[in-house]
């Protein structure tokens, strides 16, 4: 197995090179014949895997994972949406920007160009494999793709699909692997091939990252996780603060910027809390309260030193009751992940002051943490979050996936 | 020795936010105020830069050592100008760029923020605690520096007088510290604190950046080593070819953007290898050739292949005949260290492919290389030049010692 993934690693570091080079009307020619072709494949797609979720049935696993794992119609179909989407995507490759003239005449400019190779180790849904190797490929990057042992069949029929419109489109195959292993070790030989392989990202729960990162002599991209905080202050327009905290925390509670942690400004704490916990109750919404909210909630559950730093992926929400912002900025400081924190005020400095002080990947005014997505944030299609600040340090879309290095057009020009 | 490092870490970790948040005219400030004061305690200072000499003596290190590690005049008013000059450089933190407005009426911007901690660990020279504190401070970041134990009293003393100015403006004086301890156990501590630190920048031999890149868990920015090309194409100027090659390798053949090896196209090679090593041999340059260059040049010395990859960083030159510009290219993506190439041509088409193709972090055209270095490319002082692709690509200014956050500014804007 090991010479298996060393050889693999060796393939797309060859890959690369051409791939790096590739014109965008090939790539993007490459990424509509996929979509058509994932169409017409269809049947036989499913037939392979029915095979997973057979084997996921037998092994028990739970209906949410069954379900993640499931090539459905509506699932191949925004597989095939999203491919043309990530064709329609600027391509970053070449583009030079910054450009000064030194004082010499020298022309100093950046041009941005591919990483290289990227890993990408992710879990049980194949989606991902076609998610992300479209926007690594679009980037100019060679890929090789980890997926969950569970969709194993399902992973190997996309690749197989992917092989084939590369090969007819005169690219080398080895562009897009899939690792052709189940077994676990695979991933740790995988994270020691530094020499061939540029970055890791791996897309999947707290347990995954940090298996990666313990394991990685590679450079990883990640966030462990989300808890995210919406504070209502002094000066918030109380209605706007009620439709920005429900949505943060109803909209999807099981994604990663999904509001965990409520902070309210005591000052209108005794008007918010009893109308927002309400609105929160018929949602479903269980609330764990800081000493000051049960005060004013006295049904609530106390919470606990360990709920501020609980990620609940549920409609579970932590409130505390703050005497000013400085104290809402320590609680983001101390229990925060970096991920996203916003603000809800009407006062000009409160707001300034917000935005340069939390310390997070996004940080949003007046507005919902669930905006924290590549998406929404007019990135084009995301290929993960970074909460790390080198390299990256929010949701990272295909410039992410490029870095610049600098271009000098002289005229014969010589350091004196 | 344990603690104090943990110590050390933690204090930088708490003055960082502080930093994070000091204006720019404080900043200015407090590096104006250092230069003043390291011009009035010249004096006192070279005291204790004199104890590291006699030490250094008495260990019977090399006159050339010895040089870098002495304190005189000329490398103070160095020290001064260049804190001056990183006052007048432009304050990235806090600048906004790209911004949009969404669809939604949402506007989306990325802001500059610094990094947090930043520790530095070099060799001899003290000149670099100073340079080094001035950039980390100004780009909003808490520093700790680690010199070499050469120059263990000298950057005592130099950390006594940062500590001093820090201090006397308000600031924590732990924004600026230098490892007290000789050992070089404290820099394994160092590396170990990946809570508290978020990047670390080697600088100095590849001795020590192999010890750092093999012992840390947090990220480094580095380059092992400079093995720069010069490429003189079928289409060159010779006149021009020749002023480029000599400019980059004998310019200052000790630092790491010289010229390592020449690569000539086999079409010119026989009207331009007679002159340039004319030239060379004026110069003391030491030749070493290929098969190719030898029938020329019958003189000269047999190339191996290790001269391929040997970053000499002396007046010794490996010289090899190619067949075309994709030789070049190969044998560049082959030996090169992804630090600096270029090319000298006339022709339009085959400067646009070097340019795309040649994959170093600095690709000139018509240029020598020594331009690769922050000064000149416009980025006023740099920090290091980096040859790996995540973060940074290139010589480091003042921005890559900062990362962007994503800012949202909204009117009550939810997701649907």
């Amino acid at each position: 197995m090991e010479s298996v993934i060393i050889e693999m690693a060796k393939a797309a570091r060859r890959a690369s090179a051409e791939i790096a080079r590739c014109p965008s009307t090939l790539k993007n020619e490459v990424l509509i014949k996929l979509a058509d072709l994932l169409e017409t494949q269809a049947a036989e797609l499913k037939v392979e895997n029915a095979k997973d979720i057979e084997r996921a049935r037998d092994k028990g696993l739970s209906a949410a994972m069954i379900d993640r794992l499931t090539l459905n119609d509506a699932v191949i179909k925004s597989m095939t949406a999203g491919l043309r989407e990530v064709a329609r995507l600027n391509d970053p490759v070449g583009s030079m920007s910054q450009s000064v003239i030194r004082p010499n005449g020298l022309e100093v400019a950046r041009m941005r160009i591919p990483l290289g190779v990227i890993g990408i180790i992710y879990e049980s849904r194949p989606n991902v494999t076609i998610d992300s190797a479209a926007l690594c490929l679009k980037a100019g990057n060679a890929v090789i793709l980890r997926g969950g042992s569970e969709a194993f069949h399902s992973n190997q029929a996309l690749a197989a699909v992917i092989a084939s419109v590369l090969g007819e489109s005169g690219l080398p195959e080895t562009a897009v692997q899939v690792v052709p292993v189940r077994d676990r070790g695979a991933v740790n030989i995988l994270l020691e091939q530094e020499e061939q392989i540029d970055l890791i990202i791996p897309r999947g729960g707290e347990g995954l990252i940090r298996f990666v990162v313990a394991n990685s002599r590679i450079p990883v991209l990640k966030h462990y996780k989300g808890v995210c905080h919406v504070y209502v202050d002094a000066d918030a327009d109380m209605k706007m603060a009620e439709n920005i905290c429900f949505n943060a925390k109803v909209n999807r509670p099981g994604v990663c910027n999904a509001m965990e942690t409520m902070l309210i400004h005591s000052a209108v704490a005794e008007r918010f809390l009893p109308v927002m916990a309400q609105r929160f109750s018929n949602a479903g919404v269980e609330l764990r309260g800081c000493s000051k909210t049960c005060g004013i909630l006295p049904d609530i559950k106390p919470a606990t030193k360990t709920d501020w730093h609980e990620e609940y992926l549920s409609l579970t929400l932590a409130v505390k009751v703050v005497a000013d912002m400085q104290e809402a900025l320590n609680h983001i400081a101390e229990y925060g992940s970096d991920h996203t924190e916003a603000i809800v005020t009407g006062n000009y400095q409160t707001a300034r002051r917000f935005v340069r002080e939390a310390d997070s990947s996004v940080v949003l005014v007046n507005a919902s943490t669930r905006f924290n997505d590549g998406g929404q944030l007019g990135l084009g299609a995301e290929i993960g979050i970074s909460t790390s600040k080198l390299h990256a340090f929010g949701p990272m879309g295909i410039d992410e996936l490029t870095t610049t290095k600098f271009v000098v057009f002289g005229d014969g020009q010589i350091r004196v």
